[in-house]
Order: structure tokens, then C-alpha cells, then sequence
């Protein structure tokens, strides 16, 4: 059977019109797809006072993420303020995690940027430095004109050239903009497209596209832990959380409640994530994972400007969000 | 033990200060509450093509409804085309359905109306009309104004009054504005405010909301079958369908299925049900519910302008919507 | 020349088939239409402590109102807590107002509800009060359903059999939902539809919709003080504007500076209105309303629940707006 | 007098305590402010058939717009598709357009990126390619902590560190965040902050924010044709409109007629250039702005992907809303 990258090789020799043949290693590669269940902390990047990144502290983090179960690490999701690296620095802080990674662990690197071409070429080089598969978050700022034909091609595009597989991200807190159910259907069927992140948090839609792409053994990543159990029951595989970061060993045990059916004992454990979860995304975003991280023993540091720190109302709030429900 | 009836009419004894014996009272009402767990249509008002109300055509779907294991009936929730009827045809349809449901079956009634004298005044007719619970929307015009203050001193005002008890609405769809939790939260401990139906579907809130009144055996509804897999499965207790008047038998069974944790059958047919559910509701609205009632043996009637029947193309949508799943 | 009444008297003949003779009865009523121009405060109902209408207060009200040089009066605009009024109450102040305004003076009253046969009743009644003109609102509950088609069947509907004209109102902030430029393009054909009423505030539109209808003498009103001198500018003759309950003399006089093509002092007029109006609108809603027509010698009274008074810190933050600008 | 330059020379040795001295110099820096009053294009960047920066279309456009009497052009607006450029690119088009500009004209210049450092460093880089201003815009991707409080401090770096003068922007169709308007009020007191673009089109709040400001000398500019005689109306001093790529000397003459105070013949030339202008912005975006180009003599070309070529249908959309308004 062909590996997804043995398939992207032979690609290029099939479409001279070989379709029966190209159509043949599309499903033997879609059979062979990377297995994405399991939680993934998107992990922050720290930066030293003066904003630099501090590769240190990074390191540190990832030693101690090394104990928990995670299936992987997500490097450049939107609260590892990717938009504020350089491309220098978003490749260097993959390479590094590389490094650092047990083997058998799983690394999905954001590779999404404005233009399909500059995605194209971040993805190329996301892989280069070692990232197993990549996270493209719907490009945004022309969000008017970002309909379903217009990400379709950018997805594929980008699928198209990926020397790994792509993982389709939604965001609509920080892009404005949904990814369409019917795109997601569409891009499902692509075989170097292997499944979907969903941040919105809509589990009705959540529900619909794992229904939807039931056929392409689709894999869907709830994109937050406060509706994680939600998502695992009505389908999804994983999910790729902010909380992890400080509470990844909790969430690791929250998959395993979903998955082995002890709904009862998973759901007592849920809602008690659900206040931290809000704190540390839509409630008070980056500077309050961060600070929250350094509450746990992981390094947290600063933002880098414009995210201000939190101010003192503010960390009450995050504290009383963590000891309310039992966590401090 | 004192019923909520019994705690009521004792209530105004207590206000003059003995609060203890108030909150034994309180305690007391709780522990007798309506049980609200289970399947509702919120069923639909048929209307003759002259725009008046079709009791007959009512009664007969009452009749078949009633073969149905529905826990109860909402008798004018959004779908029921309550902002086009008079007070007196209001209360009329809530009397008709009294004398039509079988015995043990719950009657809700919505009373919810912009003033909070109205909607004191529409309860007490409700209730007199053989309602066992009010369903009570959110006012709305005023929505930049309808904050938690204003909010639970209305529910607060009408639940005071109420000879039944109430059950919270939000439907932001309709209202443009959405419950807040800490005004749910805070509502909950009302000893005559016992639930709380939920039409937005952000299935994290309402796992927070359940968790957040958890000490108050408060019960939620999921106000849409798109998400009642999801909501079961965070701690609802039953669901408000506008699609039950439609697949009552297949809600009910969806319900089992939760409730005896039969979650793989249950998603397969939860599944199946979500763009019959959309077709009825966001997509399409009443129309399309009425339109789907004919398919299945019930009778939908015309709406009251200015809801528009459906174009040629949205029947063709709303058919698609129902045999792509395989219902037709 | 047919006036508009003896066209509505009229038309029902043709109906029958004289299509051409219809029609010139129409041109013919258009021509002399009801001149809208000019300001207008949507009178505030005044309420007592007990919140029954105060029509002692209203009185005094209007008597103060008559030494101004508005164009008229609206009754039951949305900050006349119309949709707290009984359906009585709404004619009842209807008919007060008609009995104590001085000759010359346009009565302008609002007759929306979300059925269409509500709103015909309702306008007849309005018009039968001694109402010059009615406001009709856009239905809003289903607003997912409201596209052009239903809303043009509903305000043609509601013209046709209106004795009075009608002048449409759009007012998203508390509907949410704003009256398509292609309904109002359209609806400003029928021979009874006179005028427009915007309090969305998009100025772009608003000269887009003067510019669609000017063929047939349309007359657009500006919603809301904070845009009125920008509404003049691209056409609009007048404004119905929340703000004339209490600073009426100086929005007429920012009309006259306007219509009178000195825009330089309107300038400086309209923009000390901004912060007040935002005030008693958007931002505190008609309670502020109520509260500075106190202070400015009005009586603005309780409202009515769920509409709380202002909370100490709003009153002293209303204060500021005035104060800052110089009117207090 | 000092020059703004001067005053950036000065300041950091004021900064020891030396207030007064500093404050003096401040005035005397405003009093020095760039005169921005006039129309600019915010000019679109031709791409060739392989979407690379078509240098000798934009020198052919260049030429073209010498003829008209802009007051400058804005290079890298949101219609430049400049998130789709590298930094090289965005460096070197300002650099081309500097060298074919005519004496006395101003080049503007979009410097704004997320992060503060990245914007600083961009800043500068434009300056020294020859920008005489730089229009930075609201980062926007974590918007939910772009509150006043952050936006303040991200402005006040990048104008503290800035060679030459900025001008806010804020286009929230694109970033989904509108700079509030206290943040505004207080930027305006910086001397290096000398305008504001606001591409919202709320023209209260644009009339507002004139008001605000009057004291420093604050100069606002309409982001878009549609409100341009509005805005004018209000208190602004130009315009950066889209459109003024097309019907460049149609815009020119609109402001002289609102300058000079012919509002009336202002309004019509006003009211025919709403469509056109919404037809290349909000409804059909950059690649409609450069399909319009084509059929007015300019070289539009390619968008860089995702944004994908107008569909016939949208073309011929595109086309009514010019031919509709007698542009062609």
C-alpha cells in the first residue's frame, strides 16, 4: 500500500489523464492516513522579557509535556501568537520541538498565512523542519470574498503541494469567518486532507460535518475543551485544546472517560473545565494561559506586544475561574 | 411535604420576615418539582388559507401526537406562531390541547409577553387554562436594555405571581439576545422556576448552566433535536423539538437511547437528524415545518402572514433535506 | 385633484379589472401627498409609580411641545414602550394626543405588530383615533424568514387598507432586522407608502435609498439625532428624533441651519448633540430618555418593567453627556 | 519652528523630566502637521498571469493618476492586497510608486502588521523607501484583547519610534474590530499621530470623533466614496476611497463641490457613485476593483489567490452598477 508521500510523489505522473490510476492511490493513501486521536496542547510560546522567543523555557515546557499522554503537540495554533513570529522564528520554534519530541508523538505545525502561495511555501517548509503534519487555519483578511469556492481552491491548492498531510483549521474568534460545511465536505474527499480542527464550538455543525464525511474516515478535532466531551460524543476524534497547556494530564483523562464510555464520570470532569477553558480563550485570552501555566510549573513569560499582561482584576478573575472549580 | 401549589398560596405569609420558615418552604416546594424530563413538540398552530385558526386540523394532530411517547406538549413556543395570535386565541389553544391530552401528559404554555405585567397577567390566564408549567421567553425589543438586572427581576416578578411553575426561555434566533448565565444561575434558586430551555445550542454554555445549578436539581431542555445527543449528554433531561411535530417516534427513540446509554445507536440517528432539523428551523422556519407535517401525516396549514408559504425551490430543498437522510 | 383618502375610497372599483384608470388614480394621489418635512420627538409615554399610563403628564407634555416648531408628533415610536401598551392604551394615547395638538400639526402613529392582520387592524384603529399618517415597523420574531418578499407582501398589504399613509420604519437596534433597499425601492411605489423612517444610521444607505426613489417623491426621515445634519445633507427632509423630548427647540434649529444651507454653524450644532442623544439611546435606552426630559422640565416618569431605572453610576454618566456638551 | 523630524530628534532628551519644554515642542510639531485634506487612491497592485507584482502596470497606472489632481496616493491600503505581499514587496512597491510620484504629492503608506515590533520595524523600512506618512491599521487577529487599553500602547510605540507621521486606520469589514473611539480621542494627542482613516462608515461616530479632537488639529479621512459627502458634511478633510482607482476625477470633483459648498450639485454626483463604490468594495471586493479598472483605462490584472477571478455572473452585476449610474 502507498503512503501518503509515496502517493504525492506518483501524483504529478497521473495527471496526464491516468485518473482510474490517480483515483486507485487516492484510496490506498486515504487508507493509510496518520492516525490524529488524541489530545494535542497548542502550545504557547514563551518570550523573555524584552519579547524575544526564549527557546529555553520552551525546552523546558516541552520536557515536562513530555510526561502527559498527549498523541502530539500542536506548534502555531492561534495561541502560540504565531501572527507575531517572523517566518524565521515559526520554522525555527518547529525544529526545535522536533527535536525535543519523543518519537511516536505527533507534530502538527500551523502553516497558514494570508496568501495561498506563502501557505504553500510555509507548509514546504513546516515539513522541512520536521513537522508530521500541518494545521491551515482559512485565510481571513479579505473575509467578504471567502466563500466556499474561494477556500476550496486555496485548500486544495496547498493540500496539493504538501509534502505531509493537512489538517483544515476554523477559528471564527480570531478569523471572523466559518470554514462552510459544504467546503469542509468537499476538501474531505481530497486524499492529502486528513481532517478538520474546529474551534467554533457550534456541535450541531460539528455533528453534521463528521456525519457528512463518514465515508472519507474524516478525522474532526474539537478545538476547545469546553465542549471536548460534547464532540467525542457526537463523533469527533480529538481535540486540540488551550487548557492543555496548563491541565493536560485532566483533559488526557477526559479522553480517556469519552473513549472507554463512562460518560457519567467524563462529565463530572467537563464541567469542571469549562470555566478554566473560557478563562484562558475568549474570556482573557494568551496572557491569561500564560499566566495560568506559570500557576501549574510550565513557563508561561511574556506576550509579545500588542497583548498586553493581564492587569490585576483580571488575574483575580483567572483565579477564581481555576479555584472555583477545584483546580487551585 | 409541600406541593409548589401549597407553597404558593403559603408564600405571602413568609415575606413579612420569617425567612427561615420561608426557605423550609422553599426547600420543600423544590423537592416536589414537575418532573420535565423528556421529549416536546412545541407544536404547531394550523391556520385555514383565511388565517384563522384551524381547531379542528389542531385536534386531530392532537390525537396522533397522543399515540406518541411524548412526556408532554409546548403549546406556543416560537413555532407555534404566537406573536400572531391574539390573547384570547392564545389562551383558546392552550384550552383546546388541555382537553385533548391524555392524563399524565404535561401541558406548557407559553405566556412570555414584552411587559412584565403582561406576562404575570398571561400566566395566570395560562395557568387557567389547565397549563401544569409556563414557559416564559426572555422579553426582547428593548434589547440593549435587557441586561442580568433587568432580566431576573422580571422572571423574578413573574414567577412570584405564577399559580404554576416556570420554565426560563432563550432563543436568540428569534430574540437577538441570549439568557446571560449568571442571571440562569441565580434565577435557578427560585423555588418556583424549575428549568430552563435553551434554543441557542452553544452546547458548552449549556454544560456550564447545568453545572452551575447542579444544587438546584434545575432542569434543562435542549431547545432544538440538532443538538439533544450533545445536550443528554452534558446533563439535560429532555428536549423542546420544533422537528418532534414532524419525527416524534424518532426523537423519542433518541431519547432512549441517551438515556439508556446507547450513545453509538444514538449518534447514527442523531446524525440523520440534524438537516431535517436545520430544513424545519434556521433554513427554512415554520413554513417548512408545516410543509414537512403534510409529508408526514399531520396537519401543518397555512402560516399567518407575513411568514411567506415556501418558493418552489425551498420545498425542493426541504425534500432533499429530509430523503438525503432517508426519511423520505 | 384626488385626494390620498378619496383615492383609498376609490381604488376598491377599480380593483375589478380598470387597471388604467387605477393607475392614474394613483399618480394623482401620490400628488398630493402628506409633506412629511421636518422634526418630530416620538413622544415618550410618561408612567406612574404604579406604571399605569399618565395622561395627566402626557398632557403636560404636549402642551410644552406645542411652543416648539416641530412638524408634528410621533405616538409609539420604539421609545414610546409601545410594546408594553395594551392594544387600548396604544389608541388611547393616540387619541389624547390627536384632542390637544394644535392645528397643522402631523400626527404620525405607530400601528405596527408582527402579524399583518394585527397591523391592518391596528392602522385602522390608528386612523380612526385621528391619526395623519401611521409608522409601520417591520415585523420582527421570525426575523430569519423576513427577506424582501415577505416584507413587501406585508407593508403592501397593510397600505393597501390603510386609511391614512403609510411611512415605513426600519430600526435594527431593536428588531434586528433591517428593511432591504430593494423593499424600500419597491414599496416606495405604492401610491399610500409616503415616506421612510431609517434610525439604522448608515448613512450610505440612506443616500442610496433617497437616490432609488427619487422619481417618486420620497420622503426619507433621518431615525436619530446623532446622523440628522448628515441625513439632510444627502437628502433626507426631516428626523424623527428620540433626542426632540428633550432638546427639541435646538434640533429644529439645527433643521433650519441645515435647510437653510448653513452648514457651518449646523456643524457645530449637530456635533454637541451626539454624545447626549447617544445617551438617551443607544446606550441607556429610554429610561436615560425619561430621566433627562426631567431635568429639561418634561415629564418623563417610571417605565414600565423590564425596563429598570437607571442605576446611579448611568445617571451620573448620562449627566456628563449633557453636561460636557454644554447643555447642562 | 521645529519640524515633526526635528521634534522625533528632540524628544527622547525631554523625556528626563523636562516637560514644559517637551509640551512646547509638541505644539510646535502640530502646528508643522502635514496638510492630508484631498482625495488619495488607495492604489491596487497589478499581478501578472502567475500572480507575481506587475512593476510596469503599476508604472503605467502611476502615470495615469499623475494626471488627476489626487492629493497623494496610499500605497498598501486594505485594497492593495498587501497581506498577500512579502515585506520585500511591500518595501519595494512604496520604493517604485516614491520615484514615479510627483513633486508635492503625498505617499502614504501602509505599515501596520500584528505584532507592535514588527509594525515599528515596517514603519521605518517605508519611511525610508519615502513614504511621507504611515497608515497603520489595527491589528486584529486576538481581537477579543484589542481593547483600548492595548491599542493605545501599540499606536503609541509605532508613532513614538516612527520617522514620519501616522495616521490611524480602522476598517473593520476586514479586521472585525472597529478602534474604539476613546482610544482615538487620546491618540490624537500625540504629535505624531496627525490623522485617522476610518473605513467603518458610521458617519455619528466619524462626527463624533471630529468633535472630539477638535482641539489638536486632528484630521479625519472617509475610508470609502460611499459616505464621502457625508463625511465632508461632518467635518472631515478627504478621502481614501477605493473607487478613486476607477473614477478618479469623478471623486476630485466631488470634493471640490462639497469644498466649495455646492452641496446640491455635491449630492448628485454623490448619490450616482454609492453603487459602483459598494460594487468594488463590500459586495464584490478587490477583484471587482480591478475588473472595473480594466474597463476605465487603468491596468487592474490578477489577485494573488485565494482571491479568485469575478464569476460572469458577478461581472455582469458589476456592470449594471456602473451602467445603472451612467458610468458606462
Amino acid at each position: 500500500m502507498l503512503s501518503v508521500r509515496a502517493w504525492r510523489a506518483l501524483a504529478p505522473l497521473y495527471q496526464g489523464g491516468h485518473l482510474a490510476v490517480w483515483r486507485r492511490a487516492q484510496s490506498q493513501a486515504a487508507a493509510s492516513r496518520l492516525d490524529l486521536s488524541g489530545i494535542y496542547p497548542p502550545i504557547a510560546t514563551p518570550f523573555t522579557a524584552k519579547e524575544e522567543v526564549d527557546y529555553q523555557k520552551l525546552e523546558e515546557n516541552l520536557q515536562k509535556y513530555a510526561q502527559i499522554p498527549f498523541k502530539g503537540l500542536v506548534v502555531q495554533g492561534s495561541n502560540g501568537e504565531y501572527p507575531f513570529l517572523t517566518e524565521e522564528e515559526r520554522v525555527e520554534v518547529v525544529r526545535r520541538v522536533r527535536r525535543s519530541l519523543p518519537a511516536g508523538k505527533v507534530l502538527m505545525a500551523g502553516s497558514g498565512c494570508e496568501s495561498t502561495r506563502a501557505t504553500v511555501s510555509m507548509t514546504e517548509r513546516m515539513a522541512g523542519a520536521g513537522a508530521d503534519a500541518v494545521l491551515v487555519v482559512t485565510p481571513c483578511f479579505y473575509k467578504g470574498k471567502m466563500d466556499s469556492r474561494a477556500l476550496i481552491q486555496h485548500f486544495t491548492k496547498v493540500a496539493d503541494s504538501s509534502p505531509v498531510p493537512v489538517v483544515l483549521y476554523s477559528v471564527p474568534a480570531n478569523t471572523g469567518l466559518e470554514l462552510p460545511l459544504d467546503a469542509v465536505a468537499q476538501l474531505a474527499q481530497h486524499p492529502n486532507i486528513l481532517g478538520f480542527k474546529d474551534s467554533g464550538g457550534d456541535i450541531t455543525r460539528i455533528g453534521l460535518i463528521v456525519h457528512k464525511t463518514k465515508t472519507q474516515d474524516f478525522q474532526v478535532l474539537a478545538g476547545s475543551a469546553g465542549f471536548l466531551m460534547a464532540a467525542y460524543c457526537v463523533g469527533a476524534v480529538g481535540g486540540v485544546c488551550a487548557l492543555a497547556n496548563v491541565l493536560g494530564r485532566e483533559l488526557c483523562e477526559l479522553e480517556r472517560l469519552c473513549v472507554s464510555g463512562r460518560w457519567e464520570e467524563a462529565r463530572v470532569l467537563q464541567q469542571r473545565l469549562i470555566e478554566p477553558n473560557a478563562a484562558v480563550t475568549r474570556k482573557l485570552g494568551v496572557p491569561a494561559l500564560k499566566q495560568a501555566m506559570e500557576w501549574f510549573g510550565f513557563h508561561g513569560g511574556a506576550c509579545r506586544s500588542p497583548l498586553q499582561p493581564l492587569a490585576d482584576a483580571e488575574i483575580q478573575q483567572l483565579r477564581r475561574d481555576f479555584s472555583s472549580n477545584g483546580w487551585l
